[in-house]
């Protein structure tokens, strides 16, 4: 009788779970505890630690100019080790377990090193497993071309693996790591920051700074398309997590706004120019985009006057853009373009996300009120369905968090 | 055009001459030098200086009890990357190279974990590569099942994939080490010791303990069968290495000892008993196989007396079995399967091999009057068509081994 994949629990683990000997000791512990409940597992793992890292540096030091097959197939040993590792001492503890690779279970990409996409997946392999093991250990992060190849999946591959292959499956996806799941608001920053018991896809993805650690948005954006149940939690704790889904459950209360983040390293700049037929904007950010800046908030207004100035603010991300920095390149994009200088400020975005921001009225009013009350200058807004950023100096973006946190309820009860 | 695969060159480097990535780049502008040449090259690579080991600990870390098949899972990582990081020094100096692990060319093995026999190769992936690259670098030691499990083989492992590649493409193969080649005693012991331009497979196998560091005995029986032409020398030195072939080139004066031996580790046990109607012999190493004794040198006499006794000695190779000492499962077998008490003593096999014995008379005789004549006793002898081996006390070892160096000219003229 054909298997029921959709039974299955996918689970993955990240670096950090699977750091040393008795870390993986622990997590087949874990995943024995599910499969004496009567569970077939999937398990994805990442490599161990730091080992993606000591890999590539060891790249960087028998070759200047790095070529990105050789890179995936250097990269790929790290999850595959992991994975024997798990399947090891699962085996040891009495649990039905083997490894598959890429190769073994046939994670098909597309061919762009170190930033492959998954094109397909056959889980005939699975099935047959399924009939010897109670749990596939799952190398995460991996593919292979059409051709063969090793690829990798970039930033948060591991997630996106799990993911596609619960997605594939029909299962549910839990996603372990050292943090606990998704919280209102940066627990480190603000004491007292709520844990979430649930959360929707869309509000996962502008929350992204806060899931970063958690939950790559690519993951959560795979998931938001095939439906799949995320659910996060902490590899060693018994602690509940965050489930990340469609609509929330009915049971649970829909707060208004769902939690704040902190985006640090923006620069803001602002100017004044002549609007010449509408096509300053349009010059710009053709412009900054073929520099490679990469720009995030724009907001504008047009002069009431004869004259048809138009005062444009947007901010740019600070990550250097080859040799140089982004706001050098930024600047000289601005003057060369449209032959004004910009005012330059270091700022920090404040935004506030939850679907309920969907329904109820008066949100960007208490927002602004808020920061108002407490003194934040707001020197920019963006607004989408279900979020409101803002930019502000520095030196009051954590009183604006506080501020924003206090508003919308967004700490624990005092016990 | 189909590419002739028999005229390209399979080298094999180890896991010490990739020990480090200076090495690594070492080795890629040894390659490149052959490519400039106008060769097309396939280069074998073990993993990294102690890899093997380290992964071999991680696992004994996981697991008490080790799990074959994912003990080469794990295993085969350390193969996989070496050879993408020697793909990327390469590539890094201009050579167009790529990088392929057993699934991608296709070696395939019998399913006996860490010892597997490759059955099968598949070389259509590499006629395609070579319209592409110049050099293609393969994991050594690894292979995968019909099932797409991956395996490994065992000791030696790499020089048997490089010496397979090599017979399947009909090419030679050159394997580099520390070792600059093979000589005609160990140059630790015997200080002059001459390095050999060339010996026949047979002699090869059976100086196995000088070559045990160059060359694995697997890697030259499989050589020995397809007739590749195998060349040993070091890796980062420009010394003539030793070639191992069919029959030595004509224009090399063929001596007849290419070298002489010394196996430690070896217990004499020796014992005289009634011939029961010529039943001891086959009980007695019965009885030592079914006990996992690993027999060794066996002499016999009988006598001429009515009593049909008959003296055996017989020699052990001195490693545990199960828990107990060789010298005491021996021991104890002969007790049972004989009723006798056998004299026991260690000492130390000293061989000469030579494909000239087959022709020369009186080998043999200059061989035991250079032992006689420097007074070494003589415990045991073994010959075989291009062998002599004898076993002598513990302190007369090396006094032996240089009695057989001189009288046979093994040592270097002095200048």
């Amino acid at each position: 009788m054909k298997m029921n994949l959709s039974k299955i629990i996918v689970q993955k683990y990240g670096g950090s779970s699977v750091a040393t000997p008795e870390k993986i000791k622990g997590v087949a512990l874990k995943v024995k505890s599910k499969v004496l409940e009567g569970n077939k597992m999937a398990v994805v793992v990442s490599a161990m630690g730091k080992t993606t890292d000591a890999l590539l540096k060891l790249a960087g030091e028998v070759a200047s100019h790095l070529t990105p097959r050789e890179i995936d197939m250097l990269l790929a040993t790290g999850e595959q080790a992991a994975s024997a590792l798990l399947a090891l001492a699962l085996n040891d503890i009495g649990v039905r377990s083997v490894s598959r690779n890429a190769f073994q279970i046939g994670i098909v990409t597309s061919n762009n090193y170190s930033n492959a996409r998954i094109v397909d997946m056959n889980l005939k392999r699975l099935e047959e497993d399924y009939k010897t093991y109670d749990v596939i250990v799952i190398t995460g992060f991996q593919g292979i071309t059409e051709d063969g190849d090793l690829t990798t999946l970039g930033r948060g591959g591991s997630d996106t693996s799990a993911v596609a292959i619960a997605a594939k499956a029909g299962a549910v996806c839990e996603i372990f790591s050292d943090v606990a799941g998704i919280y209102t608001a940066d627990p480190n920053m603000i004491k007292g920051a709520k844990k979430l018991d649930a959360v929707t896809y869309d509000e996962m993805l502008e929350l992204a700074a806060l899931g970063a650690k958690v939950l790559h948005s690519r993951a959560v954006e795979l998931a938001k398309i095939y439906d799949v149940t995320l659910y996060c939690g902490a590899t060693f704790s018994d602690e509940k997590g965050t489930f990340i889904m469609k609509n929330l459950p009915e049971w649970l209360e829909h707060p208004v706004v769902t939690g704040v983040t902190l985006a640090r390293n923006q620069i803001k700049f602002s100017l004044v120019c002549v609007n010449n037929g509408d096509n300053a904007l349009s010059k710009l950010f053709h412009a900054l985009a073929e520099n490679f800046v990469n720009v995030d908030m724009i907001s504008t207004a047009m002069s009431a006057k004869e004259s048809k100035e138009i005062y444009i603010t947007f901010s740019v991300i600070d990550t250097p853009i080859g040799g140089n920095s982004a706001r050098e390149v930024t600047a000289k994009t601005v003057r060369e373009c449209l032959g004004v200088e910009p005012e330059i400020e270091e700022a920090v975005k404040v935004s506030a996300v939850g679907v309920g921001m969907n329904s109820a009225s008066g949100v960007a009013g208490r927002y602004f009120d808020a920061l108002n009350k407490c003194g934040v200058e707001v020197l920019g807004v963006t607004t989408s369905e279900i979020k409101i950023s803002v930019l502000v100096r520095i030196n009051q973006a954590e009183t604006a968090l506080r501020a924003l946190v206090d508003e919308f309820d967004l700490k624990q009860c005092e016990e």
